[in-house]
């Protein structure tokens, strides 16, 4: 096409312009919510009388509702995980590396359901919302949630979906954990488990750095016990703190040090000099913390860390994951990354003996990468054609309309 | 001894009894402090009128002053390295496993001076102490120390002890980095140099930990600039995740499983429970960041870890390490734990292939722990063995008197 003439040059956008979007881009998506009024009896023994998820699909459900894949999200992510919510978005969705036409997770093969998880700070129902027995925000009061809660409210939404069996359940993480859950205890739900960078229960160390960040923020005096929206204020200072101890440990040693090194934002070390001295990672750090701790959730956080320190697979399986994994009947892709310390290949290596001493099929692919455990959201390409291959061989009894090759 | 008859079981301890300390301790020390009134230049380009500095001895100092050692102390340190200050002190100084009669550190050969640094708050001039420009605290006023300021105040202070020439620098972390300056910045008085799970320079990693550590801190209200002193208030709960964040990091991942595992504190995991759990590790953690939050000043922890991350051994040498121990003339040995990833063998590595390099006598010994960091500070026979022989092969002119053989 050619230029604009140059009268046009400062003229606003039009608004029907072509669409911008890379072709192996979901485009445009829009968040869809379902109110649940029948309620949901939680592992903690209490009931959420009503609740709502907020979600978005991407490709079509075929005839045979075959072809659907659930995505799982991890500590602080949300149902946005492919294509742009504007035409001027900046950044897609939080995956859409691995989400869209001819991506590993095919939007022309699968129909993509991704949803915030209830507890959650972008839609769903969570300490932000209001509880419908005191008219005010749930803030701390809101009931503290297990692994299984989630799948439960999952499979609601599979059912008003009429998803009956999920082609595959995929998540990273605290995403993996959800995956490996399903597999136990909607066994006649779930064709395929794909369990990426995640363990079947934290360690010492994990616990750890989870506790020191729950600490930044509940020891911010602006907390309140968790009911900072009473009071108009909010733990900006403790929920960046917690961000940055996430964001150190996601990342690899060596990612960070190829990455930063020891540059200075500006200007360089004199002696003679009583200026503070400052490193590029500490106001990258600094950037990351200020920033999360605009857009998200206290008590989410907290909620979400605690989550996955109870998280344990077998623990009502004798403390035997032989046993917990006899339950389930699907195929299993275990990937895990190299440099990832916080939920290391060895913890994979575990899903996997588990899964094979239990005499279920499973793929497992250790992936090279400098990045940590953040390698899940990032390009790779053995993680990508590992992942495409698997997903590619997945047999879906009735075909979606492909909307373009694949 | 036959046991006390039964009616003095439950009499106070008599005041005079018989000293109560182990053979291979130091036994009872009391702090000395010095009063430098000759300006201190600092490489801040700031000058200190007048200054303090406490310190400890052990052992006797011989007629040449040949027998001399220097202990730099850690991020937390202190001058307290060794023995009690009272016959009922429950615990030592922290380094008294290798300090004493017949240890590593052997007191019936050595002198042995252990002091709290410049800036710190154990009773050397620091944030803490009076502006004498003022007459109020210090506090955001102290100035930006660095580890060279550091060696310079502790050459004065060996010269009023009239120690020309150290027989040994010794220090571990931030004491090891200290120990290497001074085989540069004085190298006609040292002849040699132990350098124990240090580094030429911190990691981004590294660095990014101190940050996040320092947010917490000044994050918190409490804080007030660093002038939390003039506001009779106190930054706690900063300081206790920032202590929470560097406690996890010393500590190695397989050493914090083997000694908490994921037991809970209290009770078990019940479906149908919703007090929140506790894990072993969370109420350790809470209880050693609150516990080094009472005694510890917020200001010396920031100035401590600022020191560390622009420490950078060859920074003045054209970032050539050869090039700054060709600087040196004393001999080294350089000492690195297994498990330690805050200071991880590869840096002393890195020290040892400069050292080689530059044609300078080093040992190096690499030893197997599971103990993170903090193993420095712990038993480990073969770090005994190592450290002892290395230092009974020192030769020292004149022997100083024996108290007791060893």
């Amino acid at each position: 096409m050619p230029n604009s003439p140059s009268n046009d040059v400062d003229a606003p956008p039009v608004t029907e312009q072509p669409c911008r979007f890379p072709d192996d881009s979901v485009g445009l998506v829009t968040p869809q919510i379902h109110h649940f009024t029948n309620p949901l009896l939680l592992t903690c023994g209490q009931t959420l009388s009503e609740f709502t998820l907020i979600y978005e699909t991407y490709g079509r459900l075929n005839a045979d509702a075959s072809n659907a894949i659930l995505i799982c999200h991890a500590l602080s992510g949300h149902h946005h995980a492919a294509g742009f919510h504007d035409q001027n978005d900046k950044k897609p969705g939080w995956w859409d590396q691995y989400i869209g036409p001819g991506k590993p997770i095919d939007t022309n093969r699968f129909f993509v359901v991704s949803l915030n998880n209830l507890g959650g700070c972008h839609g769903s129902t969570g300490p932000t919302s209001i509880n419908p027995d005191t008219g005010e925000p749930w803030g701390s009061g809101f009931p503290l949630l297990r692994v299984r809660d989630w799948v439960n409210s999952q499979a609601r939404l599979a059912d008003t979906l009429g998803i009956q069996c999920w082609a595959a359940v995929i998540g990273g993480s605290l995403g993996g954990m959800q995956a490996m859950r399903w597999s136990l205890e909607y066994p006649d739900r779930v064709r395929h488990c794909i369990v990426i960078a995640s363990s079947m229960k934290l360690t010492a160390q994990n616990i750890a750095f989870n506790e020191a960040a729950r600490s930044a923020i509940t020891s911010d005096p602006e907390f309140f016990g968790g009911d900072y929206l009473k009071h108009h204020t909010y733990p900006k200072g403790g929920l960046s703190v917690a961000r940055m101890i996430g964001h150190i440990t996601y990342l690899s040693g060596d990612g960070m040090g190829n990455k930063f090194g020891r540059e200075l934002k500006s200007g360089s070390f004199k002696q003679g000099d009583n200026e503070p001295v400052e490193f590029q990672i500490e106001s990258y750090l600094r950037y990351q913390g200020a920033n999360f701790s605009k857009s998200f959730d206290a008590n989410t956080y907290i909620l979400m860390t605690k989550a996955l320190d109870y998280f344990d697979l077998s623990r009502e399986y004798n403390d035997n994951p032989v046993t917990a994994f006899e339950q389930s009947t699907c195929n299993f892709l275990v990937i895990s990354f190299s440099s990832d310390w916080r939920f290391s290949p060895e913890r994979s290596r575990e899903i996997v003996n588990a899964l094979i001493a239990a005499k279920r099929p499973v793929s497992y692919a250790e992936i090279d990468s400098q990045y940590g455990h953040d390698a899940f959201l990032l390009p790779n390409e053995r993680y990508q054609t590992v992942f495409s291959q698997y997903l590619n061989n997945i047999d879906i009894g009735t075909a979606s309309k492909p909307k373009t090759g694949g």
